[in-house]
């Protein structure tokens, strides 16, 4: 739901709303807003907005990758609390000249993806726009109050974890800035897959502290975690897991690889692991550890300039 | 949620996806979606998309009444359903030229009218934009299951009531538009009045049956509760309130008044007419029947002509 150089204004308005309203909601500073229902039940929201030019280029993207893009990234918030999403709104600001085909091929898309989780579209809007597309989705799930991954968990000793290879978003979009729409990567980057089912199986095993989905790339986001949690990270360079293609700066700041990266208590990895591997049959990745102090993360190994040298993708 | 002229797309994306998840799950086709909670309790949601150009002109409102009106008229669709809104959703896609001064100004209309009901501010999106600016909220509210007022409950026999005068905002419209932005109407247009504790008052009254908001003029809007309900109306021109300054066809046609538009029993309209002045200091007006038949409007009355040649707003 944010992403850096947008801090400022999100601090004041976090500071600014942080008295109005009901004590027991949970809002802005995580992947979703948690809000109570009656007994253990919680719902979690959030929200993304997409806008022409800047998340996306219409001319790289076919419109049912846009639509069930649209609906992926909030899904895999949801999924990034531990939760399981049953809903969605969407708004569309829609040109002229997308109207039709363009419109109808952008809904199925957004349906493929809302029928394979039985996510259900309960509300919306549509207008015209005199400039470009803009797309606002709003994804709900459901959890058990015991179950939500917060980024605010992470403890010392914790390991940090991630449910797969990153970077191949990142080089994706390499490949299609440079004309190459077609690759494997292109692909990947084109059709970001959430991690619905991982994040619901990870919320049920009460050993992973902190989660979160990794959107802005694995330094800016991990920081989200130290920040949120008050603690700091040493990260081997060496065994960042870099997907096949990719760099590790694609990895360590490339945006939108939506796998889940989160923190886990260092006696019980080797069974997570192990059962984590038998039900969706890939490998969870170790690659540092939480420690006390300030948030910060200490790079370190061979490749550990490459690290700190790069930075999270940046909106605004 | 929903306007005239995006009837066609939100019926195609309604039959596309209504057999997509939980069953229970009230979506697309009211002022609201209604998501069940445990026990009596129910969530509302509805979302408003305004874009510049489309839905406000930057130099005819300020920012601190674009920040409150954003917010307005969600939490009308709230109040609609007989609701009390608690929490909100703010994405905004900013152009450069408005970032600063401009944006604090946004958030401290929008935080004056959270601040009046208690609504939440729990999530968003920020992004830039390189075009117009656009902006989009989410309302939730909370009600019992038994006092949910659908556009879908009303019956023969019902008299067709408003919470007040109508047309003021078509009326300050047309000033803003001819360059008066000063006149007490510009200032109703500008400033819309969400009527939140009328609405969940009347959630609470049983003898009323179907409710909605003006948002897009009587003659639009009462037809949607029409064709919910799979009935007809006689409204009697003489007795449409009509805002001082305003024409009839303001009135019929003007969209943005969000009053509050309800059937209810004719045996405990008197009483409940009494009741609300007692405790909001303004009149109820009735000025029409439910009939059976097919969905429409007889308009009868010396102005009935004005009436059947109006047409309420549309979007695209």
């Amino acid at each position: 739901m944010e992403r850096r150089g947008e801090f400022a204004l999100i601090t004041r308005i976090r500071e600014c709303f942080e008295t109005i309203g009901e004590r027991d909601i949970e809002g802005i500073g995580d992947d979703c807003a948690v809000i109570p229902m009656a007994g253990e039940d919680r719902m979690v929201l959030t929200t993304d907005l997409l806008t022409e030019g800047i998340h996306f280029l219409l001319d790289a993207t076919s419109p049912e990758e846009l639509g069930r893009k649209s609906l992926a990234v909030n899904l895999s918030d949801v999924a990034a609390m531990g939760a399981t999403p049953f809903a969605s709104l969407l708004s569309v600001a829609l040109p002229e000249r997308l109207r039709g085909e363009w419109i109808d091929r952008f809904m199925e898309g957004y349906r493929e993806l809302s029928a394979r989780y039985g996510v259900a579209l309960v509300g919306g809007d549509t207008t015209s726009s005199h400039s470009g597309l803009t797309v606002n989705v709003v994804a709900l799930g459901r959890i058990r109050k015991d179950r939500i991954k917060r980024r605010s968990a992470a403890s010392a000793g914790d390991l940090i974890v991630t449910t797969g290879v990153l970077g191949a978003s990142a080089a994706g979009l390499r490949d299609i800035l440079a004309g190459a729409f077609d690759t494997p990567l292109a692909s990947v980057h084109r059709n970001p897959e959430p991690q619905i089912e991982e994040g619901a199986w990870l919320g049920e095993r009460c050993e992973v502290h902190a989660m979160m989905d990794l959107s802005d790339g694995l330094a800016s986001d991990l920081l989200h975690i130290l920040r949120a949690s008050g603690v700091a990270a040493r990260v081997d360079s060496e065994r960042i897991p870099v997907a096949s293609g990719a760099t590790l700066q694609d990895a360590v700041a490339g945006g939108e690889d939506y796998k889940l990266l989160f923190t886990v208590d260092p006696t019980a990895f080797d069974r997570l692991a192990i059962d984590f591997e038998r039900r969706f049959g890939t490998s969870l990745c170790s690659f540092g550890t939480i420690e006390k102090g300030e948030p910060r993360i200490e790079w370190f190994g061979a490749r550990a300039a490459i690290c700190a040298a790069s930075r999270g993708y940046t909106h605004f």
